[in-house]
Order: C-alpha cells, then sequence, then structure tokens
C-alpha cells in the first residue's frame, strides 16, 4: 500500500495556490493538511476561492504553524523573498521542500542578488537546491529535499531550446525568445498595470531590456554549450489569463531538413507525458494545454533559410507551476510521475 | 462489477461534443466506442481538437454506423432536427438517448414547428420523451429510454425559479429572466455575429422579443402553477466563452424574509450534488463553475421591497449540456450521479 | 467672435480624466488651461497617457493651484469626497463648475451620506447644483454655476425609462432595471477585483442588495411619478472595457402597442443630437457607441404580453461621464450642444 | 479655395471599408459619392453599420457604377483579386485609385501569383503602381494614379527595420520579425478560426513557415541592401479587435550605443507626422494607438548585447489600412498630409 503524503501550501492566496488546490483536491495519494495565509487566518479556503465549495473543508492557519513541520512536502507559492527564510527550519525537520518562487532557482547568489534586489537569506542552500525540470533532470529531483521549481517562461523556453543545443545544431551565440504570457502570469495582487481596464484590447512587450527571467534561463542553457550563449529574451503580456506561448529562433549551424529536426525533437520527447511534439509545421495554441501540465512544441523552417523556429505552449499555472511542482512532488515521492495528473486540457 | 457502458456521440465536432469526450475520457464506467461526423470521417479526433492528443486514439466514422446501434447510450450533439431522424432506429436497436438538440425538449409539437420552423420527424416520441433536468424530475430519468437534454438558458433559469414556484411565494404573472451567455452557447459554425470582431470588447441583448428557450421554460414553469405563467426572457451575448448568468425577478405575494428564501433553496436542494446555495446576497461568478457540472445560486432582496433577486451561474457546455448529459446518463444507467463529475472549476 | 473657454480639470489620472482630455483637445472653443493631480506633480501628462503624445503639451500641477480660479470651467474627476472641499471657493471666484462625482447628485444630504459613508463639506450647495442630464433639464443647466454630472448607470437608465413615465403608461410600482458594465466604470486605481485575472472570461452581478446608483435614479424618476416608484436595479461586471447596455423591464398599465410605444419615444427624443431611437424590436450593442457621445435606445414587448423592455446603450466614459459633461459645459456656455462632440464611434 | 475630393468606396462592408468610412465623414475636403456593395445593393449603410447612423445618409450601390468614374479618388477595401479587375477602366476615366488590398504591392508578377494564387489581370500596372508607404517614398505617391497601399504587417515591420538598414548598421542577413495582430486583421468574413469561441482566451503563431506579407516585406527591404535579405517572419493571432505589435530582431555589425540608435530613428522621423519614436527603452502598447493613423516604435539593447530590438505598434485598420490610405490620398491631392488624420487614441 502506498502511504499518504501529507501536503502544506504556504502563500495559497494567490494564483499558483489556488491551482495547487484545484490539483491536489483529486490527486489520489495527497492528503491537503495545512493552507497557510497571513493575511486570511481562519477564513474558510472555498469561501475566499468559490471554485473550491463542496470540494474542501479547510481554514487558512497561520504560517508558522506546527502544522507544516508534520507534513511530508511543503509547496511554497509565495512572493519572491518568502520562502527563503523558512525553508531551512522546514529541512532540518525532515520536510521536503517545493518552492515555486524565485528563491533557489539562480545558483550564482550574487546573480540572484542583482536580478531580485534582496539579500538571500540562506545562500547555503543554493548549492543542494535542485532545479526541477524534470525533463531535463529526473534523477536529481527523485534524490532531492528542496526544489527550486522552474519560473514559467524558462519551462517554455527550455523545454523548445535544449534538444538543439544538445544536438549541437544551432549557434548558441545568437538565440532569441519572443515570449507572450496571459494576466495569471503577473499574480493575484492588486495592482494598475494589470487591470483590465488597462490590458484589455491591448498588447504590449515589457521589461524588454532585462527580466529575471534571463538569467535562469541562460543558467540553464550554458550547462549545454561550451561558452555562454548570447540570448535574447522579450516577454510580451497578451490579454488572456492562463498561457505562454514562446516562439523561439536560432540559426543552424549546418544544413539538418526540417524532418531531421522534427525527428530529434520526437525522439528526444518520446517518452515523456508531458511534452508533446506535434507534426512539423504545426501551430499549438495556448488552449491546446488550458488547465493541463502540457508543453506542446512545434518546428518549423521558414523558406527552407537556415532560421529554425520552435514554437512552444504552455498552460503558465500548470506545467509552468503547480503542475510542475506536483510533478516534482510525484517524482521525489516515488510515485508514477503522472499521477493526479492526467486531466483533458479545457477547450474551448 | 459494475459493466462499462459502450458510448457513442453522434455530431461531435461541435463545442457540445469536444465536452462530452472531455468528460468521457475520464469517467470510469465508460467505453468510447464511436465518434460520427459526415464531414471528418477517417480523421483522428485528436488531430480535429488537440486538446484530446495523448488522450484518444479514435477516428471519426460516419453517422449511419452499425457501430451505434452496438452502444449502450447514443448522446446526440448535433444541430437542431438532426436527432429525431435517427432516434427511431436507435430506440429499436435498444438503445439509450441522450439528445442535446433541442428535437424532443417540447412536448406540444405545434409550439416546436413554429419555434424551430420544421416539421417534426417522429412526433410521437414526444410523449415519451423526458426532460432532463435531474434535480427535478429524476425519477422518470432513471426509467426513461430518450432524454431530452434541457437548454443551457433553461437550465440556469428554471434551477432558479422553481423552488420559488413549488413554494407558492411568488407572483407567476410577472417573471422575468435576464440572461447572458458566452459565445460558446452559439456553436462552433462559421458566422459573422460570432467573430471576435463583432463580439469582443461589446455587450448586447439579442432575440428580445423571443428566444427558443422561452417556450421551452413556460413548459417547465408551467407544471408548478394553476394557470400559464407570464415570463418575459431576454438573452444577452457576453464576450467570454464559457458561462451563463441568469438574474431572475419575481415579485412576493406576501411578505416572506430574505432568511426564508435562503432558508427554503437550502433545504430544496441540501441533497443535490450539483446545486450549490451560496449564503445569502452572494454573487456567483461564472468562472466559479468554469468546466464543472454545478449550477450555483445566490437571492437577495434588495432594499427590503417585495422584489425577489435570483443570481443563477452554469458553465453552459458543462450543467447547460454536456455535464447534465453525463449526469442523465449516469441516473439512467444506475451509477452514482456524481461518477465523472467531480471536477474542480478552472479558476482563474 | 466666441470667445475661448479656459478649461481646468481636477483629478485627471483616471479614466473619465484622461477621456475629458481626448475630447477636449480638438474642442474648437476650450483652451486646456491646468490638469491637476496631487501625485503627479510635474509629470508630462502625455507621458502619463502616451495616446496623448503630440497632442497636449503640458504637465501636471498641484490640484490648490491659482490656475483653477483663472479658468472659465472647471471638471473635477475625481473620487468621491473631493470636489465637495474645493467646489465653494471656485464658485465664488466666479469659476463654473462640472463634477463628475457623486457629490453633488443626491438632493437629500442624509441620504447621500448614507450610501457614500461620509459627512457632505456643503449641504447648503445640493439645493443649487443641477443635475446635468440635458434632454430633461436643459434649461436649468444653461443658467448653473454648479453640475452635477450624472453617474454612468443613471443616464443609461433615465433615458430608457423616463418617456414612459412621462407618458404615464407603465406602472411605477415595479420597475426593472438589469444593468451590465465594463471596467472602466470601476475606475483606475490598483484593485483585485478588477484585475484582467480576476473579471476576465467572466460575468457576475454585484451589489444586488443596493448601489449608490440606486437612489439617484430614484430621486429623478419620482419627479415623474406622484408616489415614490417602486424600483430594482441589479449590476452587472462585463469583461469589455468600455460600455454600459441596461436592459429597462416595466408592465404597461393598459393596452398600448409596439408602434405606439416606439412613437413615443421616436417623438420624446427627435430633436436630440445625442438620443438616437433605433427602429423597435432592434438590439443595440455597446460598440455602436464606444467612444462617443450617445445613447441608443430600443424597445421590445416579448410575446406581446404587458411587459415592455427597453435597451439603452451608452458608452459609460462619454455619455456616461466626460462627454455628456462637456455637454452640459456646451450649454453652459452658451456654445452649440454638439460643439466638439460629433466624433463616430469606434468599430468594430 | 480647395476643391472638394470626390471619394468611392468599392467593398466596404469589411472593417477597412467602415473604418475609411469612420475616417472620410470628417474630412473636412471630402465627399463621399459613392459606397459599393455587391450584396447590400440598396440597403442604408447606416443600417449595416450602426455606428454610422447620424453621420451617414448613403445606401450602398452596385459595384459597377457610374459614379464610380465620376470620382476623383477611388478605394477599394476589397478582397485580394478584385481591384486588378476594374482599375483599368477606371484609370482610364481619369480616377486616382487607392487598393488596400494585395492586387498592386509586389512588382514581380510570378512572385505575386505564387503567393496570392491566382493569375494577376493587369500585370502591366504593376511597374506603374506606387507603393503607398509614405515616410519611404512620399515624392512617387504625390504623382501617382494608382497607390498599392501596404499591408498591415509590412507597414508596422518596414516602419522598424528601415532606419536600420539605411544606416548601415544591422546585418541584413538575419533579420527576425516576430509580430502580433488582433482579429480585425483576419477581415469580418464568417470563418470558424476567428470565432470569439476559437480565439478568445487564447495566443498562437500561424503562418510560421510563410505568410504572404513576408515577399512584401522583403522587396522593400531589399532596396536598401546590396543582396538579398535574410528575414524570418512569424505572425500571431491576439484575441484582440484592433492593433498590431511587432517585435524586431537584427544583429549589430559594430558598436552602436543604444542612444545612437534611439537617435538615429529620432532624426529620422522626426518631421513625420505619423511616426512617434518614443524615449529609449520604452514599451509601446497597441491601445496607445488604438483608431488613429500612428506608428509608434522604441528601441532597446538588451543586456548591451549586439541584437537590437525594435518595438513597433500601429492600428492595423488605420496606419495599418484605411489611414494610411487617407495619408496617400491626401499626398495625391495636394493637400496637407494630415488633413482629416488628427485623432486622439482611444484609451482606456
Amino acid at each position: 500500500m502506498i502511504p499518504i503524503i501529507k501536503v502544506g501550501i504556504v502563500g495559497s492566496t494567490g494564483y499558483s495556490g489556488v491551482e495547487l488546490l484545484r490539483l491536489l483536491i483529486h490527486h489520489p495519494q495527497v492528503q491537503i493538511q495545512a493552507i497557510t495565509s497571513r493575511a486570511e487566518v481562519g477564513t474558510q479556503v472555498a469561501d475566499f476561492f468559490p471554485n473550491l465549495r463542496k470540494h474542501l473543508d479547510l481554514a487558512f492557519v497561520a504560517p508558522i504553524s506546527a502544522n507544516l513541520v508534520d507534513c511530508d512536502v511543503v509547496f511554497f507559492a509565495t512572493p519572491n523573498g518568502t520562502a527563503m527564510k523558512s525553508v531551512p527550519t522546514l529541512l532540518k525537520a525532515g520536510v521536503k521542500v517545493i518552492d515555486l518562487s524565485a528563491d533557489f532557482r539562480i545558483k550564482d547568489v550574487s546573480i540572484w542578488q542583482q536580478w531580485y534586489g534582496m539579500e538571500h537569506a540562506c545562500p547555503d542552500l543554493l548549492e543542494e537546491a535542485v532545479y526541477g525540470l524534470p525533463e531535463w533532470g529526473r534523477e536529481k529531483i527523485a534524490k532531492a529535499r528542496l526544489i527550486a521549481n522552474p519560473g514559467c517562461y524558462p519551462t517554455a523556453v527550455q523545454l523548445g531550446f535544449l534538444p538543439l543545443l544538445e544536438a549541437g545544431i544551432i549557434d548558441p551565440q545568437h538565440l532569441i525568445a519572443d515570449a507572450k504570457s496571459g494576466a495569471s502570469g503577473a499574480g493575484r495582487k492588486a495592482s494598475v498595470a494589470t487591470l483590465m481596464g488597462e490590458m484589455g484590447e491591448s498588447f504590449k512587450a515589457y521589461n524588454a531590456s532585462g527580466h529575471r527571467h534571463w538569467p535562469e534561463i541562460c543558467q540553464t542553457l550554458n550547462e549545454y554549450v561550451k561558452k555562454p550563449v548570447g540570448f535574447t529574451f522579450v516577454p510580451h503580456l497578451v490579454p488572456i489569463i492562463r498561457g505562454i506561448e514562446a516562439t523561439l529562433y536560432a540559426n543552424l549551424l549546418h544544413e539538418v531538413s526540417l524532418e531531421e529536426i522534427h525527428a530529434l525533437f520526437v525522439q528526444r520527447y518520446q517518452n515523456e507525458p508531458f511534452v508533446d511534439v506535434l507534426p512539423a509545421q504545426s501551430h499549438p495554441e495556448t488552449r491546446y494545454v488550458r488547465g493541463v501540465n502540457m508543453c506542446q512544441l512545434a518546428v518549423h523552417r521558414p523558406q527552407n533559410q537556415n532560421t529554425v523556429v520552435v514554437l512552444s505552449v504552455i498552460d503558465n499555472l500548470v506545467k509552468g507551476a503547480a503542475g510542475q511542482a506536483i510533478q516534482n512532488m510525484n517524482i521525489m515521492c516515488a510515485l508514477p510521475e503522472t499521477t493526479g495528473l492526467n486531466g483533458v486540457a479545457l477547450l474551448p
């Protein structure tokens, strides 16, 4: 008999938090033990998120709770800078931690501090923390105590670029990712910029001169090349709620046909349950993966020029956050990796 | 051991069809046997609806297929006027039929013909057909061979009005339903009116002088009153994809407090798995039920005047179509009513 | 020669403020003198609202500015409770004031204080303030020093109900307005409820048990009936940026044909430049009036029952705010009423 | 006295057509003479497009109309392949023609036929036709009889790349344009792909392996380089109605600072009324130009690497179609170029 995993969620009043709850409620091996929120202690979670009515009978508890230490796994769905303060205590107590924020994603603490604008509370744990992109590091995840769950953009971009870099067929000095995200990527905090009245019926690039996911992506890509990549990353805001589409551009180092490129992707991901390589010249749409832990990829080589184009879509809250976190939990707990993650995308 | 139900779906290239597939794929007692489409014979269903990739390995077959006769249950997700041509044959073969179109919803064939503008192909079956609103007729559904699955607007409106009419506390001569539907209610056929460029960033009433769901709603409401109701129904188009909100207005016949009205709803629906009565003065949102078979209701009595306001939300494709159809199937097949229907709504 | 009107705008970092600027920039008789904002003193207005680049070369100044006293007309596009503090000073200086907030809309100060939750700073001015709905009070507006510009919902609802009440053909005890507004109605302040992630792809009623525009509408309707109206008002939030649609329901007191009702509206508004009565049984759409100072109305009488339905659409920021304010200014300054307001709606 | 220009519009039931009407109605030097539509002969144009009510009192006439020959200027807002059949007749009659379709955009008839899949009806006119991008060819436009109005994507892309190519500071062999368009770019014809239910709440690339605007853009760019450019173009569909954003990527040939690049754009466009260069590192949004004839540009050089990023936004129906067509008309008719085109963008 497989034991039940006792789970705690810290910071669950945001979008990643409610998405973790949605997915964990029907996870057959999980018992949700504690859901914390400093601001909402005592509130029924289902009153706060009425989509959970009839599914969850728990109230928010305070973050510094004995309950957390009793958990087998604790997820942090908190703003950056919060998890790093509590993780050491939990690890000492034998709790496994999966951090959906950025606190443990960057190995070089000076780079982290430069991009996140604060001092790191436990830099000594950065070395141990395992970057949780299962398709490119499943073995380390299985043995980890602390997972840095990848950012949403990095998930979409890395899954698209890595097969090409691993195969050594593209020029690592001229990589471009033009990425687009829905509103939920900005979180569930009051802000003018993500009001319906501001971002509805409009489209824009933002942080074109520098976004925090740039060093994260570079760090991973650099593992597969000899000298640091030349990588340009421009994120954009789409007036939808969920979904990331990344259009990736790279130059072929030598002649490789579209069929060969496609075959490379198919082969690399053939046993992956959560990466789906579409036929060459397809166009994945973010709605094809709405609500599910899946990355759909397609490759193009326009006009047979030497530029290869990879289209990558994910749901930023699932494969880009909560779903991938649960995938990591399954691996860490030696469960079948797809447990609780076999939903069908909501279309239309 | 519970036997597996062999299911066929006719007309599955539309939104109700793909929603049936999404829900049935993970229904533990169902085996999808045949998916028909005249236009797409031979096409992999998952190529047509890429959200089904990795979940479904079936191709569309022709509608007039021996496969259908082998099924235990056949769903029609076809345009109005199609099901009535095939249903007699299937019933004779012992197949149970659940029709998501309007062909068997109206008992009076002359009224049907007036509103649907065609001759009925099998008026003799109208008497036998059971209107599939489980909360108000579960017993008949359990014994039925042929279910007329309710319209989307009627589901939202009837679930809100019926407790009040049954209790006899409102004036049946002045009932108003101001209802709003997302774009998927208009189906997945090419049309100018439902282009993004036409209905995006806009809002309108339509068919204010007469909509086909008016006689359907009247027929049900009339069962609970002595003389025919006076009912005004104005539908509106909201630039969202899924969701219906109906705001219902009725005049109290005598003094009943808001607390009493709320208690009436709570009591009437307390054992219903798919109707959720919110606290009085709540405001259900369509997103609270996105993707799930649920109707959320809330009552108001503004300024303590004699008008009672009921707010009712459903997902038009689930409780308003495919989900309710599966709920009916479960009842007809003596399965627990919630089998395969226990998802959590996708929020945000 | 017509003199140029020197105009000041207080609180112009919100949606009504930028809409006033958009319309006034091309008003041939207006010179924009001062644009105030406590928070943005010194910022170029066109840096704050880049749609004004190449059109406006002014920086925000502090609200307590000598500039305002030099103006002929000052618009307040401020949150409720702000205008009432400055208006007495401006009036004393001979400045005409048009207040787009709610400070002077309600004659009965106790009702105002109950609904707006604060003490009124200058209740003595309430009597003098003129409610600025030109189609129903143009003469008083022409002579006014202080205009209470109507709320957005009240404009749409009153223009639809008043012809029927004036004609005495509907029962004033059972009036219902089911109204829907886009996101800009909630203003341009950071808030969770109007985030794209919260209100996108969803629809809901709000404040169904009581909204501040209810007493404002009642006050106006009561002028046309003998005893206070029985009026139910339920507002809803539509995931669009601009636009209000109000669907109005009333019971006929005696037989009046749809043609007669339509003729009544046509006659009442035949000389009105900013009210457009569509053919009977039409369905106005909010996009038909996007960006323009127009109310489109259409009447229905479904199934020839005794309920009359009026459909009313406006752009909440134009006929529901800034456009109507300029219409009032034109009247106060003896300009042709349409000056600067003859744009064509942006469709699609 | 400036004479009035008599204008005809062919194919005005689409989005470019109604946008031409919106802009021409208030053009002080234009009289709209004939609006043609094969399908809608006799219908009042304002009944078809109710935003034109109270502004236009004309009915659609048949395309083959004597009226057209009497016009000074005729705009074609027709599907590709229509204008080329009528243009020779009109030119012979001394009418100036501005074609908003693609019929005269490509000089090489074999390339045109390859991409548009039909035979050209008057290839002899291709040489004479002038590509109507005023900022890069005003002189030829002034003398032209026949204008090929640029495509929407090409306008946004060319205005962003040309200053860099003209200055010779980027590598013409690795140009990338990642472009995004709203739904109106697909026109106002019934289609499944642009239904609200299909493209709402979703984002996708399309035609990534080849889009008709690719050869058009290449043709223009090639005029400024020695050997044909290497250009990759991937268009995407955004769930908005109006707006194009193009994010352009190019590699610097040698060190040029961001300030120098910005200065280059400022200088090149300093006298242009319809190109607005934002401060370096700005992020133009499509809503900043909604409804107006403007291209906003901003430049970035992320992480000081050698990739320069240009952000370009237009309203696809204005600077990308109808507005640019009127700008061309003004030039052809020796009017001030901004006549009738000085509107302020609708924000929010």
